[in-house]
Parts: C-alpha cells; sequence; structure tokens
C-alpha cells in the first residue's frame, strides 16, 4: 500500500482519535474547489487527458524544480515542448527520482492518485516505470477517466479556475450550452494586465482595451476596461478574483497622480519602486471594483517568482522557479 | 461546565502528567501582577462593577474587534457612550455571537470568570443570554463582588496599573490613606508625552511643563520634566515603565541633535521618519532615566494600532484596531 | 546520572520508539565533522589540555555570555588572558552559576563531557566544584585524553577546521608529516580578508599581497592572491570554504565598479552600505572562484556580532557578543 489511513493525522492516540472522527464526519461531503488548478478546456472537449509523463510531470513545476535541483535538465524532461518525443523516457527519468520527493507534499497527492485512482499499491521507482506508464495509460483511455467523469467521481459541487482577462471565456461557455450539469466557474485573475513586469504588458494592455472598446492608454479607459471585463466574467458565473503579487502592499493615489504612474508603467520608463506602487494601486482599485461588484478577492502575496534567470528566458515565466 | 480540568495542558499523557504536577505547585500562590489592566479608582472608590455588558463587553476591544469584523456595527454596541442606554441589548448581541470565540483566549478566561465567580455552568449563547444577565447582575451587588474584594479573594500580592505622566495619582494617594492592606502600584506610561502621534501631543507636553513648573517647549525643560514626573510616581511606590512604540528602534543624537528634532515634533512638522525617530530617541533618554531612578523598563513594541480609520476618528485610539 | 537515556527525544511514545530505532542505526557509525570549532595546533602537537577552566570557559563565549549576563564581570573569568592566574577560581565562579544552563544546548553537551569522558555522575555545582576541577585535570593528563587519542575515540573520520586565508597551514602539514592515520581538514575562511569591517582589514589585505607575491592595492591582483591562496589551501586538503557575513546579500557589480568600491574600503573611505556592498560583490567572487576550483560554499549568515561596544573594545571580536 502506498497510503498510510492516518496519514496527515497526530501520531499520539489521543488526538489522533479525534482527527480520526473529525475526518470521518467531512470525508464524504461533496467538494467545493475555488482555486482548482484546471482548464476549462478539459471539461468543454472531455477528450482523454494525455499519457502520463505530459499529465503528471510536463506541467507541475513542483515536480521539474526538484529534479532540476538534482541534476536533471529540463531539457531532457521536455518541458516547454508542445509534444513529447518521448514520453516514456520523461517518465523514467521522473520514476529513477522518485525517492526524492519523500515527505514532500507532491508525494502525499501523487501516491494518493496512483493508489485511489490507477490501483498502484508498489512506489513508483526505476524498477517499476514501465509498468506504471503502461497502467496509467491504459486507464486514461476509458471512459471513467474523461475528465466529466472525473468531476463527477470526485463529487465536485463547484471548481473555479482561474483566467486572463484577455481569455474570451469560450470553454465556459461551451461547458454551459453542453447541458451537462456541473458547476465550474471562471475566476478573474488581472495578472496579465496589472503587473508591469508580466511578459507583453504593454500589448496585453492594448489587447484588453480592443476587447472592451476602451482607450486603455488613458487611465480612465483601461479602469473602465478592467471593469467590462469584471463584468463580462460575472455574467459567466465568476464570483471571485485572484492576484499574485510579490507584496501586499497597497496604495491609494489621487487620480492624477494615479494616471500619471500608469502612464509610466505603459511607456515602459517606470523603475522597480515605481512598478510595484503600480501593483499597489492597483490592489486598491481591483479592492473597489470588488465593492462595487461583489466579487471575492483571494491575494496570492509573497511569492518571489522567476528567480532563475536562465531558467526563465528559456523556459518561461511558469517555470522560473519560485 | 464550561472549562476542562486540564484545558491548556498537553494532550500526550506524559507530558500532560508533568504538567497537572507543576501546576499543583504554583496554583495557590499568591499572584504578582505587573501588568494589570485594571484601574485604580476602582480600588479607591470600591463600589459595585457596572452591569455585565458595561463590565465584560464595553471596555474590551478585543470582544467588540471581533463582533465588528463579522458585521456587527459598534453603535450597536455603544462602544464609546459614557452609560449604556440598552444594557440588556448590548448583552444579547454578544451572548449571541459568543460562539464566534471558539477557541480564542478571549474565551479561555471569560468562561474562566463565568464558571469560577458566577457559578454558571452553560455556555454563553442567545438562549440563556438574560438568564447570564440577571445572574452575573445581581452577584455584582453583594459585598464580596466589591474590587477590594476580589483583590483579596483572588490572592493578589501586588498589582501594577498603567498611569499616564499627566495623572495625579490621587487615587493611589487614596488607596494608601484608606488604610487598606494591599499593594497597588502606579507604572509610569509616558506614550502621550513621548509619542507624536498620541492625539494631543503638544497639549499634553505643554500640561507636563505646567504640572512641573518646567519650559517643556525647550528639550532640556521637557527632560526635567519627565525626570520629576518620574520622581513623583516613584514617590508613590511606582517600580517600572510601560512603553508602547511601533517599533523597538532606539536612537542615540547628540544633544544639539535631539533637541532640533524635539522643536519640530512639538511644531507638528515632523514627517513620519522625523516622529519615528523621535520615539527612537525618547526609548534611549527613558533607559538613561532608568539607569538613574532604577525604574524597570517594559516594552511593548511592533504594535500596529488604529489601522482603522474610520473607527478610529469615530471611536479612538483604544478601539481603532491593533 | 547526568543524562537521560531518552534525551531530546519525542516524549510521546509512538515516536519515540521510532526515535530510539533510528538512532541505534547511526549511533556507532564513524563521525564526519565539516565544522569542527577545533584547530589543527592540538593534533600537530598532541599535548595535553589544559585545566578544566581553560579548557572549557575560556574560549566559550556562550559560557561566558550567559554568566556576564548574570552580572559576572569578565576580568573575574580572566578572559582574553592568555594564561590564568587563578583557574581554580574561574571554575568555582562557573561551577556556582552553571544552574543557569538548565535547558540550554550548553548544558547538553557539557553534561555529556562531565560523564560520559570523564565519569561525573553529580550535577556540577557549587559544592562539588573542586571535585570535578580535580577528576578533570587528573584525566586530561592520561594519554589516553591526549588530543589524538580522543580523536581516535572518537570515531572520527574526517574533521575540518576553520582558517585564516593568512595562516600558513603549518600544523596541518605537521600533521600529515608526521605519518598519523587521521583526516584533518582546513577550511578556507576569508572573513579578515574580505570584510572591510574585519580589525586590521587594510594591513590582512597587505600581508595577502606579500604571500602570494599580487599587488593586492589593486582590484585585480587581490582577487588573484584570494586564488592562490584557494588554490594552496586546496592542496592541503581543504575541500570547502566558509563564509560569516551579517547577511546573505550578494551583488554582481561591473569590473570597473568592483575595482573602485575596493579601492574606497581599502582606503577606509567607504560608509556601512558600501562595506555591506562590498561583502555582497565578495560572495558572488567567492562564488565564481568556487564554481572554477570546486569549493564547496558554506555561508552563515546573518549574526549581528559585537553589539556590545563596550565588550568589544576591551575582549575583542570574538566575545563582543552575537
Amino acid at each position: 500500500m502506498l497510503l498510510h489511513e492516518d496519514r496527515l493525522f497526530p501520531s499520539e492516540p489521543g488526538t489522533r482519535k479525534i482527527a480520526r472522527a473529525l475526518y470521518e464526519q467531512v470525508r464524504s461531503l461533496p467538494l467545493v474547489s475555488p482555486h482548482g488548478h484546471t482548464q476549462a478546456a478539459w471539461y468543454a472537449k472531455n477528450e482523454p487527458f494525455p499519457d502520463p509523463a505530459k499529465l503528471f510531470v510536463q506541467p507541475d513545476h513542483y515536480i521539474y524544480r526538484m529534479l532540476y535541483s538534482q541534476g536533471v535538465s529540463l531539457e531532457d524532461l521536455e518541458i516547454g515542448q508542445a509534444e513529447l518525443k518521448n514520453p516514456h523516457q520523461v517518465w523514467r527519468i521522473f520514476a529513477s527520482h522518485y525517492y526524492l520527493f519523500r515527505g514532500t507534499p507532491t508525494r502525499m497527492w501523487l501516491d494518493f492518485a496512483f493508489q485511489e485512482l490507477f490501483g498502484l499499491e508498489e512506489r513508483l521507482s526505476e524498477q517499476n516505470a514501465d509498468h506504471y506508464f503502461d497502467v496509467i495509460s491504459e486507464q486514461l483511455e476509458k471512459p471513467e477517466f474523461l475528465p466529466r467523469s472525473l468531476y463527477e467521481r470526485f463529487r465536485l459541487e463547484v471548481l473555479a479556475t482561474t483566467d486572463s482577462p484577455l481569455d474570451s471565456l469560450a470553454d465556459h461557455a461551451a461547458i454551459r450550452e453542453s447541458g451537462w450539469n456541473a458547476r465550474i466557474l471562471p475566476t478573474f485573475r488581472p495578472d496579465s494586465v496589472v503587473d508591469p513586469e508580466f511578459a507583453g504588458f504593454a500589448e496585453n494592455i492594448a489587447k484588453l482595451g480592443e476587447q472592451n472598446r476602451e482607450d486603455t492608454s488613458t487611465w480612465a479607459g483601461y479602469l473602465n476596461a478592467l471593469r467590462k471585463t469584471r463584468d463580462r466574467f460575472r455574467k459567466a458565473g465568476c464570483t471571485a478574483t485572484d492576484h499574485g503579487h510579490p507584496t501586499a502592499q497597497t496604495a491609494n493615489l489621487a487620480t492624477t497622480e494615479a494616471g500619471e504612474l500608469f502612464s509610466r508603467v505603459l511607456a515602459g520608463s517606470a523603475d522597480a519602486a515605481k512598478q510595484e506602487l503600480f501593483r499597489a494601486q492597483m490592489l486598491t482599485e481591483m479592492a473597489r471594483m470588488s465593492l462595487e461588484d461583489g466579487l471575492v478577492m483571494q491575494i496570492h502575496p509573497g511569492s518571489v517568482r522567476n528567480h532563475n534567470r536562465k531558467i526563465f528566458e528559456r523556459f518561461g515565466r511558469e517555470a522560473g522557479s519560485d
């Protein structure tokens, strides 16, 4: 068995007994997942998930960051490639380093998936890597492993995705129009249009303007475009926003001052302090809009991202190390 | 019963046994309370405590801060009013939200008071709110619930209050002169005359000058007035000072520089950094005076106070959220 | 007995059992000590250790810092004296304050030495101070307490000392040439020549130049001298460097800029910020050299040293309080 029945519970018998009793009361309840790390396209298309390497290894920076720290090259893991040339080989590299994840949350949830979903009971290693690959691949082809089947099997009551303001939300529309009885909601995550350090910041803001027929080269037009986008999200079922800021700093500048700061960041002439001030101001603007439209704010502050310049330049924002 | 015999002890049987043994050794010892959060006037006048709402809810910002966070208005709780118009109603609001305090220190000590002092054994709730009110009110009228009786019942050996340098300490004098055999000492808490952000800072310093016949518009006169006040406190039994600073920053400026800084903060023309520098300098001055007069320094650094501007402006310094 | 068999293990029986099992597996393994706080001269000369006061009290700032905090004068402890005038008296002062170390790591390891090496089983105190002194002194004279005997008795597999770049490493050479079968390696600790606040910084750098026949008044010559010294250390068996920096700050200046900064710190005209910048730059330079020569970097950042100016001025860098 990969999982201990009392994993994550206290070792002391008295408190463990209480933990077990509490868990019994909630373990069968439906899941409400406000930050689900899944994509609407999965449920819109409802196609089989890809092979194990592409499914588990390629998109998970917790996994390849660990392997990288032990000298495995991201090139060998084919990180950032649209199609894997050698998924078996990527999987074998991962399997032969699986012991590294001892004691990590990553192994807790991977072992759970391996045992509870795929019926595997021996720890993943170099020896059983191919067996794992075959068992998982075979099952992923079955109808009960399609995204919508899993949504139902996991007893999800509501699942929120995380979406850019530039996203058309077409996948969310497709889900609704398909008549499938599930509650999958977008979440408004404006990092790409409020963080001057985001790749393509100025282009993103121009695109935001086009989409909303607003002149986003002005402070007022920019705020209007954000307001309209939030409204569009809300109409698609969105109940919350999500903000990934380096700090939880807020600012409350006068309109003129805020407008000048906006012009400067848009022109790319703001220094690091001004960029941070702009993010701080935007946290306040987002709070203000939340008071108007009722969207709940979620803030993920304090992650220093992309500190590995080489990796960032080669593999981009999601892989550049947190 | 509201209290578990082993509350706050470890759950593991081995260490719990040690905790019980240690507690047995100290539970009957007299109390020495160096920071008692009580007022000398209570013991000077020895009048019955007021009704439960005025006694427990109105002065306790831990309580109303929690209720406020859940949408209860401070107006409904009559916070800041000299007399409560509807104490029963305030108490009912508190009682119907008492479940919110589960797991908080506030409930630990309230339940202790309810059970051990007033003999109540059912958890406070909307249902028994009036019963609680009546039981507590009735007992507060009895002689054994007068402040001096409680002081003796609690086996206090010494109790220190916290007092402004502008306080005449008349209540402390009245206690001493009454012949009552108790040790209630003032503590010198100079926040109102060393923190430029304190409401009425300049007026306080002028008053400090009058009281001590010193020209507190000068740095030397100001320090002299503080020295004299400390001496006055010491003669009234004071053994310690207490300092509520936003940070533990200290500075040690030359006399001329310190004098110029003092003039600036007194004139209200010091910016935030200069105000902090002044507090830092005053921490050093207070340490210097402690070396002279032997008063023990207590420092409460790091509380960010009054961050809720609306509440601060309406309900003042003690209610503005920490 | 001074030691509990299960000291430092969990009190909860289930986890304690696991701790005991794990410890059984490792307790007899040889020791690898990468930061041994010992001196090569001990093993080169292999002379008996001095009396207990000089051995345990005088060089251990954890001990005398505690005594100092309780009012014991460092003069009475003869800290900083080459020879102790009254070792019995120093030991008695220490013994009579030994209760202060309850619950500290210092007592954990001292009690271990007292019981396991010297067979003492009663807690050190004022009463048995002389007995302790005599028992320890007597045994330190025996051959089995000579440095090399202890090295073997402790089953050391490898032991690293910490050495200044200005050290000739003659003691390490003497150990190797003596034919004794032990692995005692130097570690390159360049604080004295990379930290502008180190006493004698400019003189140290001049000496570094002489030793390596480089002009260390230039940035290039200085780096060359460091490179040569690292090479000399490596040839003496060194496998690692060790860096005691106030912060873990790094910088990566252009060569010209770094050179100018170096000239300024060497001339003594750099302010605190520039001194910190220089240390930050040197951390990067040391990392760069590690990439070349393969020495492992160890960083001890974040200790604020020498904050007690009086003690620092009288007793020097090692005693000035951390």
